[in-house]
């Protein structure tokens, strides 16, 4: 049952856990550590898949609940899947859609067979298996496919936990049948997720049922749900460690510095978040000395780069000035230049990161970076 | 005081007055006919300045009402105009912000001086002179400067058109004496405005008044402001007529392919028009069978390009049901593919329009596109 691995190790750092790699996808070789821009529905807030590109992206993540709900995925299927509709030469990575059913949807109600749940646009009623959300994602031709999971919020008591846990690993076993069922020639990737809340002896079970199951990478769920940084930090070193050499690890939600740096510490090659595109919708700017809200007086006259260490278009092209000047009109441009400077900023991060592995100095990198990011020039 | 003409004639119609030529700007050389698109906040409205470039404008507006009022002329002075400001490297042409003030502003006076009027962002105070008008467009650094106008709506009575007119020509010459008096090296045009609403004797003084001030090019004000079609080509035709052979002719906030025709037809030079951008953010596309809403039910399976017959990147790249699906979601990057697609329509209208001008079947051209775009397949 088990497959060659997708990923290939290029670089080991000899005072963490960092690693640098590539993830084999049928749509091209994925360099790690990467972070992933979300597409929710099926594209970037405000970011052509050319920009994209430019900025050197290889991955992009799309919302299942969402593009099941609106246009449907037999429609994206008849397209050619998520390539197909979108026109992205690169890889998709999806999510199972139960996190959005979790925290969007109304009446949801969950059992051992799936999730009912009321679409949050127009009321009407579905339930998502861990059969259907496999059968959604080759409806997609997603180059990675996310099993459906139980995520528990910070704070959920260790029964609740528990609960989770169990059904996680049952859907990942249902995920799995039905995937080998299903796919055919087909090489999109089945990624398992370990859950367990804040409890170690439940991370600890959840990986040795999730790895045993072998899927060809795995994902830790259920981190950087509220909780705090020391938190975060201590449960992904915990779990991270429990996660073997030979599969990409994948750490969902993770989209600042600060999150990105300490899970590349800890091994973890994959990440994504809406944070830096939504942010970058409302003003706030990725700086090398920390980020800064375009829209204060103080940058009224700014004639300087948006970060004065970045070398993206934008930060070539355009002035805080003008941008602040956008922002405080509203313009759909400030939306499009912003959220391109801070996924170029985060691409650029990781590209560093990666860079720092190879030479043997990221925990110096990691550092000197956060001691200018934290700076607040 | 008369300079050299900045127009040059390539072709002329042998069955209408339809011409092609070349304006000669700061900025470069302006083929004409030429559509402008308007970047009233000094952005076309979800179009980057690369994309612009790569549609092939050589030429866009900005307004000055709105730029005067936010960020202020004196900030886009130190930026180094509007070219510094936004990086745009063709030509800016900008209006004189009298239209904005009669059309947005609260609590208007207008004297023989200027215009009083209230921002309607922050009910601040204001004095607009035409002196100012041009104070301003110098501090833009813009490349076709327009002269402030009193324009009048459709239906206004002849006495009102009279006292518009004699405002718009005193005001015509003391703009002509600024801008001679402030330009020093700086080669920014000025176009003097023919007002006169639809009284053929008004235009016909107007016309000969603002030409006797031989300003580097000449406007058409005060058309498509409300009248049917006809009334437009009549009133059209008659004024253009009035006008010299060595000067663009350019007629204000004309932007669908009907009226840029007619226009072409009577030997126009230069028009623009927030239309296509404005209509694409809602919703509808140019194609080469008329304009479609791309909401209707009928889109959601089409995998067909936005337009059949159009090459830009948009129809090469993306499908209407892709288009729909980002409409239906409110995605920032339907307004940015729908931007694009239009004005990319209206530039390769224009290009087509000038070819047929040098082919000699401009007329043919005219009735054969007019018959496919009214044919609603």
């Amino acid at each position: 049952m088990s497959s060659a691995s997708i990923f290939t190790t290029i670089a080991k750092d000899a005072k963490s856990a960092a690693r640098t790699g590539v993830v084999e996808l049928p749509h091209g070789r994925v360099r790690t550590p990467v972070f992933m821009p979300v597409g929710t529905n099926a594209t970037v807030k405000a970011v052509s898949k050319d920009s994209l590109a430019e900025i050197g992206f290889e991955i992009i993540l799309a919302n299942t609940y969402h593009l099941y709900l609106r246009p449907g995925h037999e429609l994206i299927r008849r397209a050619g899947g998520l390539h197909g509709f979108t026109g992205w030469k690169g890889n998709f990575l999806t999510d199972s859609g139960g996190f959005q059913v979790f925290s969007l949807s109304k009446l949801r109600k969950i059992s051992d067979e799936g999730v009912k749940f009321q679409s949050h646009i127009d009321g009407s009623r579905h339930f998502l298996t861990p059969e259907l959300a496999v059968d959604i994602q080759t409806a997609f031709r997603s180059d990675v496919f996310m099993q459906l999971d139980v995520c528990t919020p910070w704070g959920a008591d260790e029964k609740d936990s528990l609960a989770a846990l169990r059904k996680t690993t049952a859907w990942a076993a249902r995920s799995k049948a039905r995937w080998l069922e299903t796919r055919g020639d087909f090489q999109g990737k089945l990624f398992g997720i370990v859950q367990g809340n804040f409890y170690k002896e439940l991370r600890a079970r959840s990986a040795e049922e999730i790895l045993a199951l072998d899927t060809p990478g795995v994902a830790i769920g259920g981190l950087s749900v509220g909780e705090p940084f020391d938190v975060y930090a201590e449960l992904l070193a915990y779990t991270a460690a429990l996660l073997p050499e030979d599969k990409p690890r994948y750490v969902m939600g993770i989209g600042t510095p600060e999150y990105i740096l300490e899970a590349v510490q800890n091994g973890v090659d994959m990440f994504d978040c809406v944070f830096p595109t939504r942010t970058a919708r409302n003003g706030l700017l990725f700086t090398a000395f920390g980020p800064i809200s375009i829209k204060q007086a103080r940058y009224a006259e700014d004639m300087g780069p948006a970060d004065p260490d970045c070398n993206c278009r934008v930060c070539r092209e355009y002035s805080r000035a003008y941008l602040r000047h956008l922002y405080k009109n509203d313009e759909i441009l400030f939306s499009m230049l912003a959220s391109y400077h801070n996924l170029a900023f985060l691409h650029e991060l990781v590209r560093r990161v990666r860079y720092s592995i190879e030479e043997g100095n990221f925990i110096d990198f990691k550092r000197e970076f956060l001691s200018r990011y934290r700076s607040k020039l």
